[in-house]
């Protein structure tokens, strides 16, 4: 008996077989898949109107669980894909700029002659070619826009994916899937590549199926990230907790923290990218710098739960909201707020700066404060800065210097899209944009008509070049 | 409690975060991570009476199971680490080649300058930068000389090790594992950096600790390596099966499918990479290549387990030796003999020749075998070759054009060393080198005094370069 998440999941992965056998490679390979993200596009718009009536059913039902107090009203709001201008054709531009990057696939990244001619044997050459990954779990909450983003994403990079979005959203989303499916009817590319499915126990039988499913990428709450980690039994790329640090070295300059660390605390407390640790190097507690941080951080409502020795160097300060001091207990700095809360700590040296954020950050994005490079002077440029132990020793996908952590962001790095945040230590760090979702493949191609045989560079002498060639996709 | 495997993992994330921060960035931490190995080889050499007597032990332990007939012979011989003209001296060697390898870390891959100084805020840049990913599990069978091959590439590649090996050379790791601490402890690098686990028990808990190891290496049979797929929790990189395939395509050149195919099939019946599926396009059921091809196999010892069509073609030859030739099961093309015996299966096109490489390979390595590119008329260069469809199509880390499978292997690549290869979709793919074992971070540094916001590109107009600098690592 195929269990129905075998069924999907087997789907996918002869529909990704499928894709790879009919779509040619390189640019008209691109150009089929970016007619793909048009032709949803159009279709998108042409059953407008019954996406709108779904969105509406769902925002009803939302609604009355937010009247019975069993759902947030800020969720309702993440449902409504019609309501805030713009948010719909976002949604239908988004395809259009997907289909505008530049193709992820069929790029050459190394290429090596493994030999010249000899006797009958041609030469023969070595590529690695950028391939899609296969199979795709996607598994992210509410905001229903969602679909059609992964979707593009997964069809551009030439993976079949199976989307699970948030239960709340469960209208949208039924109506949705069948016109991205309709859509790639009308294409090249087989039906069943991008799958939806509705249910929790849909996705707990989905993450057994390694066999056909190659990569899940779940975006959503720390809870759900983990619980998927925790189940599923092939890659998971993504992040469960974005507990971020800042630490302030001795020598930091006084502007640019305070500008720096108030933005990466307050631009957007919920997000992942958001600060949660402050360590202050204790020549701070006397000086500008910590009044300075704790008064215009308090300024803007943030609750800062310091330290003994960070708190009592506040203790004669009277001008400071009182109320916006608390005394931190450990576990402050083992929590990710992602709210107007900041734990603050003392420490005696960037060493144990360092050690604080390899032990109790999430290794997402940390920041030194430190003086900047036109400031050091010539002897000092001899010996490594403290930036340059910070970047080198803190084990994260995001290490700054002078610099707000909320720039850890696929489009602020300039990749044109966000597939999401990795906190893993394979595959993919950071930011992950389209080259996120490729691998590569070795493609060895013997040349002339005479066998290509390892046992003739030890039986027969024959040699190796390994010599580096153009690197380009071979002909073939 | 902690357990005693959390408390092994803990010690090698200690060890690695210690070495992090200790070791310096580019040629000087390269050159303190090869004086180590150098070291290391000095006290194994130091060492040798003792542990060739902890060798000696084991294989009179693993020869009383032999006579006992619970162990095969052969493995006594991957046990002995001395009777074998050189292999001692190569295991020693080894140190030094890796240590003379380019390092893989601190590579800038990728450099950005985000944006242009702006009012106080100084230039913006965004680096890639490739790190060690940070604490490997490797599990591997008998050779003793493995400790020694995995503890260089871990160290090499700045990433702390739990190894273990073997049951049944428990007392050559024992002592080889003490000789490796005492060598580490006379480096910067800290003596836990790399550290062994005798039993089981100890590598399934190891496999729950996804909080402290990052990746799982299991080199052996492919029953040890799909079960700790199954129980690991974090990355795993490997293979469990090699089931490579070979395709002849209608148009194959006699005398290098001949010898390419024979080679893949005979060379090292037992490896990974060795063929155990032909696919014949029905073309050659008449025509010399299948009489060719099987003589040649049999004449070669291979028995072959044919398909109706193919076992039929060869019915009139009576100059072969029959008992060479079975009628082929389904499971015969699910098997991966790792011996002198080949499914062969007839196929009416190269679509179906993918299709079942797809479904029923073990994405490993798969070879076409075809026109080659010089004997293609201008006419057939314009369109796709079917070579071209076959490399685009077959969803595995080696896809080869008129070449032996036998060349997957990552000294034949040129990469110097091999830490395996790599069936799985995402991280590394193939056969895998040092760069396998680095992962990146990436590094933003703000310039100038004043505070870097990310803010201030959509509220004060800020402008994102994007533009292309210098790949190289950042001056801090």
């Amino acid at each position: 008996m195929v269990s129905p998440s075998e069924a999907i999941a087997r789907r996918a992965k002869l529909a990704f077989d499928a894709a790879s056998q009919r779509l040619p490679s390189g640019s008209r390979g691109d150009a089929v898949r970016n007619n793909a993200l048009l032709k949803i596009k159009t279709h998108l718009e042409a059953n407008k109107a019954e996406i709108q009536s779904a969105n509406e059913k769902d925002m009803a039902l939302a609604k009355e669980l937010v009247a019975q107090g069993k759902l947030s009203s800020s969720l309702v709001s993440r449902l409504d894909l019609f309501s805030k201008p713009g948010k719909w054709q976002g949604m239908l531009d988004g395809l259009e700029d997907v289909a505008r990057l530049p193709s992820p696939l069929d790029e050459c990244t190394f290429a090596k002659r493994l030999a010249e001619p000899s006797g009958s044997s041609g030469a023969l050459d070595l590529y690695r070619i950028t391939c899609p990954i296969g199979v795709l779990l996607c598994i992210f909450e509410a905001r229903p826009e969602v679909i059609v983003n992964i979707a593009a994403l997964a069809i551009k990079s030439g993976n079949a994916a199976i989307l699970k979005g948030g239960k709340e959203s469960v209208n949208t989303a039924a109506v949705m899937a069948r016109v991205l499916a309709d859509a790639l009817a009308s294409t090249e590319i087989p039906r069943d590549f991008i799958q939806t499915v509705e249910t929790r126990e849909d996705v707990a039988g989905l993450l057994q199926q390694d066999k056909y499913v190659d990569l899940v990428i779940p975006r959503g709450s720390n809870a759900l990230v983990r619980s998927i980690q925790q189940q599923a039994t092939m890659a998971v790329m993504g992040h469960a907790d974005g507990l971020c640090c800042a630490y302030v070295h001795d020598d930091a300059p006084l502007e640019g923290t305070l500008g720096s660390v108030l933005e990466s605390k307050t631009d957007y407390p919920a997000a992942c990218n958001s600060l949660e640790t402050l360590l202050l190097h204790e020549v701070h507690l006397e000086g500008p710098m910590w009044l300075a941080l704790s008064a215009s951080l308090i300024r803007a409502g943030v609750t800062l739960h310091c330290d003994a020795r960070s708190l009592d160097a506040l203790s004669l300060n009277q001008a400071l909201d009182r109320s916006k001091l608390v005394a931190a207990t450990d576990d402050d700095f083992d929590t990710e707020y992602l709210d107007l809360h900041l734990a603050v700590k003392t420490v005696t040296s960037l060493d144990e700066a360092i050690t604080h954020i390899n032990t109790h950050g999430s290794h997402h994005t940390d920041a030194i404060f430190t003086k900047a490079l036109a400031e050091q002077t010539q002897q000092e440029q001899e010996h490594e800065s403290a930036a340059g132990t910070f970047v080198r020793s803190v084990s994260s996908a995001n290490v700054y210097v002078n610099a707000s952590t909320r720039f850890a962001d696929g489009f602020r790095y300039g990749f044109g899209t966000e597939v999401g945040i990795s906190t893993g230590k394979t595959h993919a760090r950071g930011p992950v944009g389209l080259e996120g979702l490729v691998i590569y493949k070795y493609v060895i191609r013997g040349q002339g008509n005479g066998p290509q045989r390892s046992a003739d560079f030890t039986a027969s002498g024959r040699q190796w070049s390994h010599a580096d060639v153009e690197k380009r996709y071979p002909q073939l």
